[in-house]
Order: structure tokens, then C-alpha cells, then sequence
């Protein structure tokens, strides 16, 4: 079955877009996504960016959210909010994410973005995060406890370092087994046509 | 019957593939689309960006490459040569659009694109930017020395002012009458469709 990597970031507006749609469309091609949360931030800043390109750039960012408006409608999603103070601390999130069991990270990821962009909530809130997996079944204390372990924050780390080795600068981001990266929620019907063999 | 803008500059990658298909496409819509070359630059100043953000971002910058390798393939078009240096300044092409009727300026432009992007010519050489005048069955002297009228200077300018004014950043760019705007090669459709009045 054809594989496909999907790397995303809790604070990246596209990267919800693309994670609310990602796997409805990667199944109805036969095509197996891995859920991939990384930190944006670090990969900016070796950049020398020290914030989001929306903050950094406001004529940009004015239009990206007016952007995000009109694909959040058109997706069927729930008017999109912007978090303030913007980007949200993506940490305890993507921590979280890297605890749970890969089956069991698309739905928390999922949940965590509409907190986020749909409800205007603080994911860098540990009890949002906290009713986020409890929510969906989850032993909360227990992952939120863990979420703090070294190995997580040096999975998460290792992650990170991995995206940025595979050329990843934004998000969200879907790379092929042969390493072709596609990047944006614009790309992502591109990225399972690739890795189905039509080029 | 509907209108649409196409705000484009003559260095931008993505312009390009813009420009090779937004006719057909408005055509088919039932769409009129107004040709309306800018210089990013200014704009790029503006907001602090002393060059491309290709340039100034490279990991960006050479996954856009390829990017535009794909998308130009494709697309059907020749294989993408990246002008060297880049961005090649577009001033002379601009003003010479400019100059040319309304009706003349898409052929034109396609073909100024052409000579850059898929035959890796300068389009900043007055020799080039003569040819493709000729090829075209213009009375190449003519437009180029129009072209250095003050006339024309102060056109670009006050269409690189009025597109500023338009909250544009980045090019291609698509402008409904409303004053919608919708950045990037990849929101032509959408935009086509805003003004169609399918929102």
C-alpha cells in the first residue's frame, strides 16, 4: 500500500485545513498516512525567522487569514478562528500527540485543531488539552504526565531535526517513501497522485 | 460578464504558470480577464524584502524550484529553467506590456514568460524583449522606445501603487470587482468561481 508521510504543526492554520481532510481523501485512494506532528518554530528560527511569516509580514498574514476564512467555509468547517495572541504554543499538543498510539493520533489531532481554530481555545492550556483526551477516552492525567518524559521531548526533538533534514521550511508537508515533498494544504491531492504512481 | 484582474510580475515563477493557463480557463468560465503587469519589488521593499523570499529563505526557495519543475510538467508546459541571476528584472517587460494595447498584452506576456522560463533568456535585454516584440508582429523600435516614455514610467508605477493598495504581496494575484483578492497560481479556480457567484 502506497505510504505517505504528513507532517504537521499544532500552530499552523493550513496544517488544520489539510488534517480535516487529509485522511477521508488518502483512503478513498488506497493510500496509508503517517501522522507526523513536528515544531515549527525551531526550523523558523534556524531560518532567522523569529515569529510566523504572518506576524513577520502583516499584509501577508491579513491575507492568509481572510484565506483561511474562505477554505474553512468551503471545506464545510465551522467559521475559522484565529487564536490570540497567534501562532499558539504548539508544545504540549504535539507532545501529547507523540504519547498517544499512532492509531490514536489523527482523531486527537483532529479534536486539538478544532479546539483551536473552530473554538478559539488555548492548546498551550494543559487542561484544554486535558478535556481534549478525555473527550476521546483517553486517561488524561496519565498522558499529559507522560507527555512531560524525556523520551517524548526527545522524540519530538528527533522529529523535528528529521523534518528539517527533509527539506521541510513550513506546514503542513506530505513526503513520499522516495523522499518528493509536497508542500501546503494546496498540495496534498499532488502528494497521493505521486505516490500512486501518476507523475 | 464577469471580470476578473491579473495582477502578475514578469520575474515571478508562479506568474508564469498563471499566465500559460488563466486564459483558457476565464475563457471557458465566461470570465473577461484584465491583464495587469506590477513590479513586486517595490512592494517586496515595502514589507522589509530586500529580494525574493527564494532567495532570502533558501531551503524555501529550492523546494519552490522543484515545485515549479512538477507543476510545469504538469501543465504541459517546457521544462522549467530557473532564470540565473533570480529574480531577472522585469522593468523592461513591464513597461513594454504597458505600452502594448489591452488586447495585445496577454499574447505578449505569454511570451515574454516563454523566453524567460521555458529558454532561459533575459528578459532585462532589450534584444530579447525586441524579439519576442517582433516574433509577435509588433514594430519592436517603436515599442521600445515608447517604453522609456515618462508616460509609461508613471503607468507601472501607479499600477505597482494601486496593487499595494489592493493588499497584494505576491504574485500572481486574482482581483474581483468587490475588491476580493486571491494570491497564487493555485486560487485561480477559486477565484473564477467568486465571481461567477459561486462563494
Amino acid at each position: 500500500m502506497a505510504k505517505l508521510d504528513f507532517w504537521y504543526d499544532f500552530a499552523s492554520t493550513y496544517s488544520y485545513l489539510a488534517a480535516m481532510r487529509a485522511e477521508a481523501l488518502a483512503k478513498a485512494a488506497g493510500v496509508t498516512l503517517r501522522w507526523r506532528p513536528f515544531l515549527l518554530g525551531p526550523i523558523f528560527k534556524s531560518h532567522g525567522l523569529e515569529t510566523s511569516p504572518f506576524n513577520k509580514y502583516p499584509v501577508k498574514g491579513r491575507y492568509s487569514w481572510r484565506d483561511m476564512e474562505r477554505l474553512a467555509a468551503r471545506q464545510g468547517l465551522p467559521k475559522f478562528l484565529l487564536p490570540v495572541p497567534f501562532p499558539a504554543n504548539p508544545l504540549l499538543a504535539a507532545r501529547a500527540a507523540l504519547v498517544l498510539a499512532d492509531a490514536e493520533r489523527p482523531e486527537f489531532s483532529r479534536a486539538v485543531y478544532r479546539a483551536e481554530f473552530a473554538e478559539g481555545r488555548d492548546i498551550a492550556d494543559r487542561a484544554v488539552i486535558g478535556e481534549v483526551l478525555a473527550a476521546l477516552g483517553h486517561d488524561a492525567d496519565a498522558v499529559l504526565t507522560k507527555s512531560g518524559d524525556p523520551a517524548i521531548k526527545d522524540k519530538l526533538r528527533a522529529e523535528t531535526e528529521e523534518a528539517a533534514k527533509q527539506g521541510i521550511f513550513g506546514a503542513p508537508n506530505f513526503v513520499a517513501e522516495d523522499g518528493e515533498l509536497f508542500w501546503g494544504n494546496d498540495r496534498l491531492e499532488q502528494a497521493i497522485e505521486w505516490v500512486r504512481g501518476h507523475r
